[in-house]
């Protein structure tokens, strides 16, 4: 799927942000593909752009209209559907990461029939995977773990795709969450594929490129976490990285929704690369990526040096210190960009 | 899903037993679920069964019509329609490990609607699984492992659950694959799964149970399989076994369908543990179940003494010697059953 921008956000009538964090994620990656946000009375989410109406946007300009956040239960509320339907009646595309086809309620779907507008429902894959191969293909590929779940790969992958671009390599993000995908335009939402192919599926989303092209891959769960280890092997066989970088949240001590201590960072850099293996021997990673957001600057200046000289890697925090350490040892390990 | 026997097995007009290997896996392990075959004209599958028209299926106390072959690209052929229209108004239910609903035949959906009938998509799972928890579960599990795809793990659970009822444990055969939904009545198509709930599906296969009860997994793939591990790790997270069988093919090289080698039984053993004690810490290996059948008896049996010996645990071939050897050693580990 390819989502047309620029995009119009719409953000319900949600009690704060985070409700509201596809939105806010995508305004913090590509500010420039957002003219406008809409809020219905009571939102208390805000992405700080012009409050517009479907009519207005469609003006200036604008190709699809984002529902950017989610309520209770990830349900979509009967008082929604007026924009929805607005929204393609003045002329835009209509995308959702709620786990329910926009096709479902039947105004919508009349509205899209009638107007020929297209409803993106990224939550679910209408694309045809293979099983996956295990077959090498050409052009490299970084790929985020974590130690857990919502530790920082999208983000991470993100950081590292524009670093690299700035450091003259020739690098792409591909998306593998609802967010990812809002934020890249295309890409699939990994855990809503069926089991059979999940390596086929990220086989298909980083194919064969240039030697010097890097896919950088956003990460899914972890190898340990109970509930999601397979969707982040298959992620792993199927990427077949060459590059890895682990990131993790300093301090926690459960991984999320279970009773499981989060792994050390050591377990995770061996077990990626022992199972990363089958696909790609040549498998290494190249750093750590760490939320230390519980510490102050000087205690996470510290414990990152510290974390560095245990495991003979850059460790980083990506949002407060950038990727540059990160980047740089891409560089030593994989030559520098022509 | 509940299928409810006996069954009357529906062969088509397929070229070969290997097209209706579903109906014969039926017959080798539930014989007496089965009163009968259908077999249209030009078949050349055999399973040995009376040949009984639906209503005499009917007549006789049949219960459902499973359709145990599979035409080439899996698809449901025109003229195999008649048949299950007639099973249907002759009072049967139908039963299908195809790819398609049976619900997209319009006449076959009409038939199953005036007539009441159920249908059985056993690749379709209309069961709705939470993420797993990978919290320790009463009740005790074996799961079957791989070194490939189709190295009798389907066959060796099923030969243990006889083997180990024979030996007086409680234990139960836990289906993840349509022929074991067919063989048990019950059970969930794993590899039809969305990939975020695969151990959430495994935890619901095998739920709490009385401290001497034994589930006995069918497993699926192999932890090395370049396409499937993700289904295989989710499996094993999810059934969070205390004994495994590892499953092998003597002679095999290639992984079905990929270019990757077969890795040792050792890997294999050792990956398994060192994967599975993430849900249960006291994980052990009590054996291996081999596919020697390209080795004549003498050849076979001192090649199984020669791993045992290596492998430091029982080996047999559960097909030509039984497995006695693999139920001796569950005693041994785990204490006779009262």
């Amino acid at each position: 799927m390819e989502i047309a921008h620029p995009y119009l956000l719409f953000l319900g009538d949600v009690h704060d942000n985070l409700a509201a964090k596809t939105a806010l994620g995508i305004v913090d990656w590509r500010r420039d593909w957002c003219l406008g946000q809409i809020r219905l009375p009571g939102c208390e989410a805000d992405c700080g752009l012009p409050d517009l109406t479907p009519a207005q946007a469609a003006d200036q300009g604008t190709k699809t209209f984002v529902i950017g956040c989610v309520n209770p239960g990830g349900i979509l509320p009967e008082h929604w559907v007026n924009s929805i339907v607005e929204a393609l009646e003045s002329g835009l595309d209509v995308a959702s990461g709620l786990h329910m086809r926009l096709e479902e309620v039947p105004a919508i779907r009349d509205a899209a029939q009638r107007t020929g507008r297209r409803l993106f429902n990224v939550r679910q894959n209408n694309e045809t995977f293979k099983t996956g191969s295990g077959a090498k293909r050409t052009g490299k590929r970084l790929l985020t773990v974590g130690t857990d779940c919502s530790v920082g790969k999208k983000y991470t992958a993100l950081a590292m795709e524009r670093g690299m671009n700035e450091a003259g390599f020739d690098a792409s993000f591909c998306a593998t969450g609802q967010t990812g995908v809002f934020i890249s335009g295309r890409g699939i939402a990994l855990d809503a594929v069926v089991a059979d192919f999940i390596s086929g599926a990220a086989e298909w989303l980083s194919p064969p490129a240039d030697d010097d092209h890097w896919h950088v891959v956003e990460g899914q769960g972890s190898l340990f976490h109970p509930s999601f280890a397979g969707v982040s092997l298959g992620l792993l066989h199927g990427s077949q990285p060459d590059a890895f970088v682990v990131c993790h949240e300093q301090g926690r001590e459960l991984m999320r929704g279970v009773q499981t201590p989060v792994p050390s960072i050591r377990e995770v850099i061996e077990g990626t690369l022992s199972m990363g293996r089958l696909t790609n021997p040549d498998i290494r990673c190249i750093g750590l990526s760490i939320n230390t957001s519980a510490m102050d600057e000087a205690d996470a200046k510290n414990y990152l040096a510290r974390l560095s000289a245990e495991i003979h890697l850059p460790a980083t925090d990506s949002v407060r210190f950038g990727v540059a350490p990160l980047v740089t040892r891409l560089q030593e390990e994989f030559g520098t960009p022509r």
